[in-house]
């Protein structure tokens, strides 16, 4: 049975620098699951329609395909159960909606404002102009003038990372003792950052920067493994 | 077997508007666990000296102390194993840490700069000259000065409810099916506030207020029974 994941890419296909693709990869690793990953460009929407929507990450799991992040975790928990969870059951499911929530709502938001500039250079001439275009609408101005003065305000920031460092100092994962489905949603932010951007979000010495190096270094070293910046 | 618990309250012994050990309140609810619960003041050190520190919630169960709410919450869900779980597997006990962190490093310090200046007219005077004292060394200015221009301020402090609200959006519990510990943390912020202050945290229709609707319902109705302010 063929297992495909459609991943946002750059100019070059190597360079996936997706958060939501990158927590489902690390999502499947977690299960043991064999996948195909395909570049896919904002462009090509064309090419993904199939899923009746346009946006990757999207699934094709022999004949079911599933789009968004948070469905296909679902999806992978639900499908393969003998495998290991992602939750870590039914309570974990449900708190991992919030950490969903956090990390859309407060941690993206807040890396784009550090990187977003940075993305333009790795996309070919055709999506280039598409992200430039659709994400200076949405911000009112300029990517350039978004990262303006990042070199300060980075401090804010980590600040606003606090809930992340206080259960990095009490536990080595979010999802406890081991990793879990709560540690490829946030860590995705980072890794997204990482493929993209060599400008520094973290301190050395902090924990959560401590439990990054751990992430890069799961399942094999799968997203260390990935082009991008020393992080 | 005895179990008791120590709860804070104002100069009314039924006046009971500590976060941490409303936390509680509704954990031991949970659990179906029956318990005594004591009065206690700020300026009370001595009468909880015996759980080798000067905080409340402090829980004494048969011949077993412990304080702290994390820690009580961790007892609970490990002594009582068979009763409805706190965390609803080892996932979901990660994940409350997160919870956890956020609440406290976020929503309390949010609901406190709003709150705050309400809080002496429920205390008797000892309480409230430490209770003064103490914070207004912690905020550097007076807890009129720290309040002051709320009715604008609240706007703020709603945005920074949306990982709350995405998720209630989604689900009708923190827990997600079913209320748990995750809902008990953030409730007991809420609750800390509907006991000492008339002052509107939340806009009705806001789902952060319709789940703090069902909160109050929960457990026979145990929050909405506390003395408070209508919510």
């Amino acid at each position: 049975m063929s297992r495909i994941l459609y991943e946002l890419a750059g100019a070059d296909p190597a360079r996936r620098f997706s958060p939501f693709c990158w927590r489902i990869r690390m999502a499947l690793a977690h299960k043991g699951l064999e996948v195909e990953t395909v570049p896919w460009r904002f462009t090509e929407k064309d090419r993904i329609a199939f899923s009746g929507q346009g946006l990757v990450p999207v699934l094709v799991d022999g004949d079911r395909t599933v789009a968004d992040s948070w469905s296909i975790a679902c999806y992978l928990e639900e499908a393969y159960p003998d495998r290991p969870s992602l939750f870590g059951g039914t309570g974990g499911l449900g708190m991992a909606r919030f950490v969903n929530s956090w990390t859309d709502g407060v941690l993206h938001p807040g890396v784009a404002r550090l990187v977003v500039s940075d993305i333009p250079a790795w996309l070919g001439p055709e999506d280039q102009a598409y992200f430039r275009a659709s994400r200076e609408q949405r911000y009112g101005m300029t990517l350039e003038e978004v990262t303006a003065g990042r070199e300060a305000r980075v401090r804010e920031f980590r600040k606003d990372l606090q809930p992340l460092r206080l259960t990095l100092r009490a536990q080595p994962w979010l999802g406890g003792a081991a990793p879990n489905y709560a540690d490829y949603i946030v860590f995705g932010a980072f890794q997204w950052a990482r493929c993209i951007s060599a400008f520094p979000l973290l301190e050395a010495g902090d924990p959560v920067a401590e439990w990054r190096g751990r992430m890069l270094d799961l399942h094999g070293g799968l997203a260390r493994a990935a082009p991008g910046h020393e992080a």
